[in-house]
């Protein structure tokens, strides 16, 4: 994945957050999914101090703007979103699923800035932050245990966000067998069976193997693997019958 | 969101995994999307006492299964994904996104058990972990930095997988294998393969055999139907084993 160039004009608005680990998730989280803008509203200070200063903590985070309110972070952004668990309580905005949500931040994000906050760990946002919204957007959680913690909410938001901006890709394509080689790789396989005694007659057993073997839906690279498993199986077997004192040629079966 | 009785079905499986508070952060995500079995391979032992006794510890926490190997930890699944962040490196397994292999995922949870592992902070899963593992998936994330942190990855799963989980689902028609009776088959041929003096050192070769088992897909009946070639191919190396004159009885490979 490559960053699009929509992508730049998310912030991130994290406000006030207390737990400096968060703070680093939240940034590993941004940088993961390809949005590098952070900003943090009101942080508790030595949180962010200690998460900046962090070993191993990112360009992103150094370059991480702070502001003393929402107001101020929000400025430059036309639509402010905030993030909350809540479902239904006297919420004065309309509330939006999470997919539903990123479609319109994403439609938004084609041509100006977009602001996405997260509030703190204990409360979420107040009314006052709530204030600046245009409207909530929620991830959809089991109504037993809806609050998340603060960095996977964001990986989440920041995943579905990136999720939509893709066309449909396909699975790998895998290069088939021919049936050629699946029909070598069933006689070499009806042939360890006959010299190992296996029950049946002959005929059925070859039908039933032929099946078995389609079933399988082999690649052309395992087609070989197979190829090379059953022919050192049926040396082995042959080698061993002709290594046999006389009068033990056929064996019957073991079990 | 209520909980899908089909969620009650994956089985998340924490492998090797060292901190705490990434035990702790996965069992969280977990409960936010309504998947309440867990499941742990070989922790950090204070790591996953820590965890477990911690203020809050939930339920789910509490009644988390402990497993020594990761065949023990899958053995009741008829699909087991392992999540990576390698993209191309040397990988043996289908590397599906996120998105798609989801789908796939629901798709089995409609009929039966699905592993879902997660390997450890550092390394991820090892080759060993990988050949219990019928494919692969993949969070897209940034070039730049592939690399996520484990409870937030664990979060961006499952909620791709309930995401989804609103579509119509249509269950399988054939009843997969467990990875308890693949295992089984897996066991059975490297048997043969030794008997039989196939090349390549004992651990690479069962590492090639039990993706290559893996890679397809076999329903229970087929899963059968492999046990008793098997057994029967076995049977014959080992009596052959057994006949031979004396001095003959370890064999060079032919071709």
């Amino acid at each position: 994945m490559s960053v699009w160039p929509e992508f730049e004009r998310l912030r991130v608005v994290l406000v006030a957050t207390r737990n400096p680990l968060n703070i680093g998730a939240a940034a590993r989280a941004m940088s993961n999914f390809g949005f590098l803008r952070l900003r943090v509203v009101n942080p508790y200070e030595p949180a962010f101090r200690e998460a900046r200063s962090a070993v191993g903590a990112s360009a992103l985070l150094a370059s991480a703007e702070k502001y003393d309110t929402v107001a101020e972070a929000v400025a430059d952004c036309t639509l402010v979103v905030g993030t909350t668990a809540v479902r239904n309580r006297e919420l004065q905005h309309p509330l939006r699923p999470l997919e539903y949500g990123s479609r319109l931040i994403r439609k938004r994000l084609g041509s100006s800035r977009v602001a996405l906050l997260f509030g703190s760990e204990r409360v979420g946002l107040s009314n006052e932050d709530l204030s600046h919204c245009h409207w909530l957007m929620h991830i959809p959680t089991r109504e037993e245990h809806i609050s998340m913690n603060l960095g996977q909410a964001v990986a989440v938001c920041l995943y579905e966000l990136t999720r939509g901006s893709k066309t449909a890709r396909q699975p790998e394509k895998r290069e088939p067998a021919t049936a050629a080689e699946v029909e070598r790789i069933t006689e070499l396989l009806i042939d360890a069976l006959r010299a190992s005694g296996y029950p049946g007659p002959a005929a059925s057993t070859a039908e039933k193997v032929r099946r078995l073997l389609r079933r399988l839906n082999l690649s052309a690279q395992d087609a070989r693997v197979w190829l090379g498993i059953l022919r050192q199986i049926n040396w082995k077997l042959r080698r061993d019958e002709r290594d046999q004192p006389e009068g033990e040629g056929t064996q019957k079966r073991g079990r």
